[in-house]
């Protein structure tokens, strides 16, 4: 390997340079204070686990993006978390349970094999809170107004928030007699949104007319609001779980609208995408003109229970780089005072005095303070000397 | 795998819960607030880089530390961080280069494959500051005084701070001849302070007789000081190298005691333990009763010449969950607003506006607000409708 190419970093990783870092730990430090103020309580999990620990029956997706290592310890397989969401189910289950609602909140990198979208990150920092023990819906609309508010902390204006429910897909899957292959099948089906290969697959392979009927419209139910209606039309006779699923939709709409009238809504019941272990009401937002969701979630009853917990549970979470870049938070930055070079005693209490201020000073290094270096560029001021004490200067 | 051993974690590796992490937290951000204040600028290197990158000479103790994975979509080894200085250092060299010194700061997990101390972490929050571009001594006075001050602000009262030099050893080394294998047998006995062990192993080894007489006297060089000036004593003949060492420890030792006066200098000639890949003064900082450094550091020339930049460069880290759990920082947790589930607008836009002003306001899930749920116990205070409009009333 050359000199040239040891700086690379591997596709999907990426490392965040001053002036970006700066808004991405401004960002970070505003969003876990917003978690807070909604009592939301941190935990900093670990970067790996036993692999045990973290794939709990999270889908075949969780599981491939995760990187394995030996234990030299135990001799154990160790994973690298690819989602902080087990890890907090495992603490709210086991480490910090509560008899109540329990709010966790976290801020973390996490790793991935292969990004989840072409040219996606693979060290995305992954924020977000999730709400343990809250079977009403009143959690999940609490963890969708966190999420806006996230969102619009971020500085993103314009949000769609799509709305979904793994039970829709579950119960017409069962009504039709659907084996897992099968439902594998078309699932991928619905997502390429490929209408016509959806009948054929339906026909071929769904026998009852009534069931065979249901999976036929569910590619159109997408769209605002009017949805909703036509799908409690096309489903009035259709499995109680999928009656209750949209019942619960328009509950959770109606709810988000009253608090967020700027919000978009949208919904669409065929959508599968995104979604690993969920197992109720899913969401996530979207930004017009980007193609990814920007954050998203959803509940996910019961995966406490490998730890010995079974819980309701519903969170969400952001890539906080992500939203970062396309939100418009940060204030330009203020200048700093250039100290010389000197080993004044009056001058080391003076500096200090102006940093326990708030101010940025710069201790110059021999040679700093010429114009040849980069460092005083940063520098509107400088201490001067005046009568023996130190004074700060616009600097020429 | 049984559900009772689902929730453990790898030896070494632990999770920290919200007390904790609210102090670890608030402790991040006054560190590197303090970082910024000084003009170090923050960077957020990835966890993962390509192992060629991350293990840049830096010696076989950081390379057996280093956990390695395949990529999958380069074919190449990639290494998980087991330290954050060489991502600053490729950084310093190519992402972010400046013509004049370079300051960066960064807080973030990394991870070891074995502990660096029997019962010692392997996934530590490593947080520091490096300065490059920096020849001059003033830059390691600078170094030590920040990770002095970083200690202080973790409230860390009494602080040891232990100076040496790698240039003693290694022109004592060169001096007395020693191969590489010799020198690690040799750096083996220093650090067991084994002082019969070593004469013996000197005898048999060194043929000079003036190179064994100094070799000899090494182990005895620890202490205040007045060992500085006893090195001198013994030195007086010695290599050029190893004079230059004895007057910048000095000099670095004078300028230290005149910032930081508390704090109580020890020097240890023939400590070798710990550092990996310095070249020049290395220092770390000890808290009486504890055994293991809390932060150390030193200079490191060159470590940018495998990215194409040969730098001089000096900086320090420390753990910060390790100094948050010696120190006496974090204030006691102010209580929280409970509001009642209700589905009423003015209470939201009051909630609303309680949480921007900065308090802690849950809302109470169903049944939450009994007193048969945790949630309610942190709640000081709750909001009460009286005459139309919602009041926030002590918890009675």
């Amino acid at each position: 390997m050359t000199q040239a190419e040891r700086w690379m970093l591997p596709d999907g990783i990426a490392e965040i340079l001053p002036a970006d870092a700066k808004r991405v730990e401004t960002l970070r430090r505003n969003l876990l204070d917003l978690y807070h103020r909604w009592g939301y309580e941190m935990i900093i999990p670990p970067m790996v686990e036993f692999t045990d620990s973290l794939l709990i029956g999270m889908g075949r997706d969780v599981d491939l993006r995760t990187f394995r290592v030996t234990d030299q310890l135990s001799g154990r397989s160790l994973g690298i978390r690819a989602d902080i969401t087990p890890q907090a189910a495992r603490i709210d289950s086991h480490s910090f349970p509560r008899s109540g609602a329990n709010r966790l909140c976290y801020a973390g990198q996490v790793l991935y094999t292969r990004p989840r979208a072409p040219m996606g990150p693979r060290a995305p920092i992954q924020i977000g809170a999730e709400l343990y023990g809250v079977e009403s819906l009143q959690g999940d609309i609490e963890v969708i107004s966190l999420m806006l508010e996230t969102l619009s902390t971020a500085g993103i204006r314009e949000i769609h928030l799509d709305l979904g429910h793994v039970a829709i897909f579950r119960s017409l899957a069962e009504a039709a007699a659907l084996d897992s292959e099968q439902q594998a099948a078309l699932t991928a089906l619905l997502q390429s949104k490929a209408v016509a290969d959806i009948e054929r697959w339906v026909e071929e392979n769904v026998a009852d007319a009534q069931a065979a009927s249901w999976l036929r419209g569910l590619p159109r139910l997408a769209g605002g609001s009017e949805c909703l209606a036509r799908a409690r039309e096309l489903f009035a006779s259709g499995p109680q779980a999928l009656v209750s699923a949209l019942e619960e939709l328009q509950l959770v709409a109606d709810a988000v609208a009253r608090r967020y009238p700027q919000v978009t809504l949208f919904f669409d019941l065929g959508e599968m995408r995104g979604y690993d272990y969920e197992t109720g009401l899913v969401f996530a937002a979207y930004s017009p003109g980007h193609g990814q969701a920007l954050a998203n979630g959803g509940r996910y009853n019961g995966i406490g229970a490998v730890f010995g917990r079974d819980r309701a549970a519903t969170g969400f979470s952001t890539d906080l780089a992500a939203i970062n870049a396309l939100g418009q938070n940060g204030a330009p930055e203020a200048g700093a005072i250039l100290a010389p070079a000197s080993d004044c005693a009056e001058l080391w209490r003076t500096v200090g005095a102006l940093r326990a201020s708030g101010e940025v000073v710069i201790s110059a290094m021999p040679g700093e303070g010429s114009d040849d270096t980069e460092t005083p560029a940063r520098c509107d001021r400088e201490l001067v000397q005046e009568g023996g004490t130190w004074v700060v200067k616009p600097r020429s």
